[in-house]
């Protein structure tokens, strides 16, 4: 049976592989895109991959997801560290929450060292660079079973 | 004369009674507009049931009631705690305003205890429950006259 | 069926409506007891209004509660947010709790932003005036089915 | 005119001269009693020295002081870090309020530096020993004019 | 020479055995003066029990031991967090303080891990039950020599 | 050559001049963008003056300006103090960046005190009134030479 | 039927009995280790008592313990403020824990007020000299039935 | 005999009378020295009357005073919550140090509420206006016998 | 050519499977070593693991590393949070270091949420169970290249 | 009519120009001094510019700015963290005082981001080069109209 | 007469002169430790070099030192952060303990600016590289006369 | 070829071995002068020993010091831990600087551990008496090669 998975993107990484790339790596969101969708074939998981700028849209898109996934991957970029209402939206989904990071977050500025997020995800993956949503992945095939 | 009030509710209360009903209840927000509708007839007061998980149009409705309404009253849900341009529009209002929680904040998360919106807001009521919309519409109607 | 509802009052209350009536109104706990007293007959509640500046006291009669009220409405003034002894007090307590504050603790000074009694209260009202008192016996009534 | 001051002291006080008088000196509280008497003799002021180890009690006596005294010296010893009371007692006194620490409490235990009765007090006096009370009324002889 | 101790117990203690049994056993405050005078029997030390909800109270109690009593055992129950007063009232008292506290307090909320009475306590037990009392008793006889 | 710069304006601010003119002056928006197109044409200046209640809006604005402008004047407003993803968004930004509050920011609440955005910013200014974004304007023609 | 209580010391516990005199008196580690063996053996009590400076050889005793002791008694000295691996062995030892300190902690350095261990101990005891130990011991034989 | 007090003033002293009257009094520095020579006279206590804008002025006229002075009385305005450099300097003083503010400070801005030279001074009076500076003065007779 | 990754493991986890397992699952750490040798062998890298209760020994084959190792991937259990010398040790490290943690340590008490460990590692990996491992060879096998 | 503005300098300024030219450019104190002379006689405004590493010395120079000085713009290096008397002195100026940094501040070590100076200032700008000066004349110009 | 003076070196100095030379130089434990005896030699003073990465190593050495050694030289290194057992340990020692460290812990990370031993060391050197060793040397042999 | 080096010593240092020689011992600051002269001379090295109670004649030492010095030995006294100006000054000094401090600051009060000179120190050294100036003489003949 094919499960579904909603990979979420917060701002900014739309820019994905088009600004510092030797930080963040040459791959885009749209490279991630294929990469989850090719790995998803395999792992029999459909993969639908978002991004936005806004914090409302991504609420939005996570209430989608109550009808229509079986779990989600969020990589919250900033909203990590300032968005309660992310956070009470992910309480809202019953099934499993994976949490990416690029970079090592917690080898950066200190205010990037909490996360809402965390409070509710099954895991936390972080500073395994573009990798870690494939990574993410493979564990989401475990969690579903 | 009547007397005009918006309700305006923050991120993920358009799930009211579809979540967690062993904590919020079976009530949604529907239920919630009506009964605010049905008390504010007799309270001689119109009122306007909005909702929105974006911050911006939150804002963009407080700036909108400073030409139709006589009163606010509010649940920021998670903006209570973050969001620092609800207090400035806020400030912007000049009649009562009145700030609603469905739960008790002060025995959830330490984040949870700190509301920015409580610095402008009138009068805070948490933990009553829905009932807590029309015990504010009854102050409501004590404070606009 | 009747129910019985004790409403205490702490330090300094008694001196309500003979002080700063531009901040807490005219009405004196006389009056607040009349109200009270008025829409508990209507709600099928029987109330009785106590205040006391001594902690002791205060515990004492939540004690009493125990055997002999069904829920209690407490504004504990200055104790709000020094004594655990009453927070362990109302713990032993089995009905419901509200707690009324007149004016928002929230806008004075920080030290009153903390407050014991609501890690054990069900609901908590601040800033509605002397009227929290009334509409918190609303709530009870609910509360008590 | 003759005008009347009350001279209230907090807990354990009572011991005044009679635990480590080689801290707080031999004398006793009837001492103190007995010389602000005399000096408010020729300042033309009638003085009553009260003492209780009890909170609630010395919030009674504020509000008695508030019919028949011009204003208030307080040593409210260790209340002075706690007793939000007792602040809020003394908010409602319209007189001159000084308070009085017969050691340098800022020598001692840090949770001694913060008084709660210096957010009400017009001026406060530290370390002087007991002739600090009598400084102190030389002080409301000036301010009561 | 039979030896006096003095056995204080602070606010809701009263209730001891009536309230949540299954935390704090169904001994009440009876059994325990009852337990600690056989003990104290075989010990040579008199022991007399007392219990207030009023913090003025226990004070008083303090000063009166410092006249008949050898040492004093104290379980200030809600007052070991919040009470500046009692801490300076055994500071009074000559001979040996042992602090109980029935459950692990460290294990409790975070505004229960600090105590005032502990920087005057010779010794502190807690998380012994109502036997801790007894086995302060046991301390308090080889103290007391 | 004319360069370009975008004037960004966070959430309220689309209220200026409507409100508390006696604090932030008469002027509104288009007002100073009017103020600011007619300067710019002094300085060789193309200036394009946005403004929203959206910090979704911002960001995709700033994005934006990554392909057509040489410049940022930003005003955050409220999103000074709580937007990371401001912030990251200017981070992708290569041009001068300026960051301009009409109040001086460091007169009120302490929660305005910090500012995300000038952890970004070639320079702040603040406290001028609308007349900072002119100054800052000048300073931007220097920037870009 | 015998039952088996490990009792483990932490570092520096080695000299006891050979430094400060004064306040650690003159009884050794084997003079602690022989007193509850003979206490043990009236309660029916096989003792064990073990000391290390070294944290892991703390921990590797912990385990042996899951085999083959009903009880741990622990003086974790020094470590107590310091050690998450040590709560963390003790988390996986299903039998009761009592922690003994021969001092009264809450009385020196502030940093020696937090205890790692606490969150795990069934009781506590501190400040009682070795007598402490005893006192442990008989507490176990109640826990241990 | 005739005894020998330094009254050191800090920064802005100089403008006592000049600024404020409503806050500060009408008096001058002049007056201040004035009024302590008068009573100076009466009490066998020669005065000096200092004051300067430099820190480095005001330790060096207290390395002057332990050759020439038995007291010293210090206003230090607002060295007293930045200088560590002047407390050095009144640890090098043997006689007694009283210190002095006109205005209550607890209840100015919070980095007003700690004093470094509190932790040195013998007493401290704050809050009493310009009469202060004689009540210590009255004090400090009594100190110097 | 193969690569060679030592897997290091900290206090507590020699128990794996063998407690709590309904939290960390019933893999023992020799499941985990045969899961990584054989991941391993597909991927071209021979894997050591090694575990132990002692910090000194994972410091000191961190030092091995330095001589036999492409890269370490280490779960360094409660040493996260205590042990500056192991993230020492680490930055003599030259390959790359990933960071494993079997739960998702965001969400227990607050002293797990801060790592030393994570400001040398490359990556980290929090609440993806026993897989959080094989993820981590999989990502060694891309630095390593 | 002409106003006359003193600019003032703080600590290590005159030095500006001599140290780090690639941070704060090759203008020298100097250069300052005569670019804001000659736009100050465009709009009017005779400029006097000082600098001094004595505390004591700038504040006498506000003192005589009281004196014969219509505005102040002040660059108070070093002070601006640590000088409350700096901050005392311009509270007794009646006229609008700016605060000038030359770099932004905001992004250098933390206890750089606090201005005593900023609690009084009217403007504040920061990371605008010496440029900041000529603009705060502008502004200045403007205030004093 | 020649006096005994242990050298203690804690985690990863095993390490010196391998690691970082632009650092730490090219100097190894080593040579530390012959240029510490050649210097001993003139100064009169035997010396002993040792190193470990085991804290209780550590503690069991510094407890044989109190037999054998008249004054104990330590870098902590990583464990003059985090190990109150050391300093209890040092505690015990009777004679003068200097505590190096051989770059300035100062400008490193904030968690390095604490050191449990500098409690109870006679004096502390940082930053001064391996010479520090030698210096410490000196001084000791100044203490020990 | 000879080196020349600065010593500065800030306030109260001119009461060397004049006060509590108990704890500073009876060397003056001339002693410290001659001996560092001594020694100097052997090392190839002119010193100049200076000491003011002024933060501002420290700073123009500093500033002379560029000028004429290879390096600077500094006991700022209680400026260490309060003057941000005198660390501005020593950062625009080019060659070696190093901190002297007599006693072991880290034993004294909390303020007192905080050093704004040791962010640009290269080594620090306290609580080796005044032997400190010559050790520190030592390293600076190495540094300056």
């Amino acid at each position: 049976m094919t499960r579904k998975v909603t990979i979420l993107n917060g701002p900014n990484l739309n820019l994905l592989g088009k600004r510092e790339p030797e930080i963040y790596g040459s791959d885009t969101l749209e490279d991630v895109a294929n990469n989850c969708a090719t790995l998803g074939k395999d792992l029999g998981i459909d993969t639908t991959l978002l991004q936005s700028n806004h914090e409302g849209q991504l609420i939005d898109w996570i209430h989608a997801a109550r009808e229509d996934s079986d779990g989600i991957i969020i990589n919250p970029a900033a909203f990590t560290h300032t968005s309660v209402a992310i956070l009470d939206a992910l309480n809202t989904f019953k099934g499993p929450v994976l949490e990416v990071h690029i970079s090592n977050v917690h080898q950066r500025e200190s205010f990037r060292h909490h996360s809402y997020v965390s409070l509710r995800a099954n895991g936390v993956i972080a500073g395994f660079g573009v990798e870690g949503y494939e990574l993410a992945l493979r564990r989401m095939a475990t969690l579903l079973g």
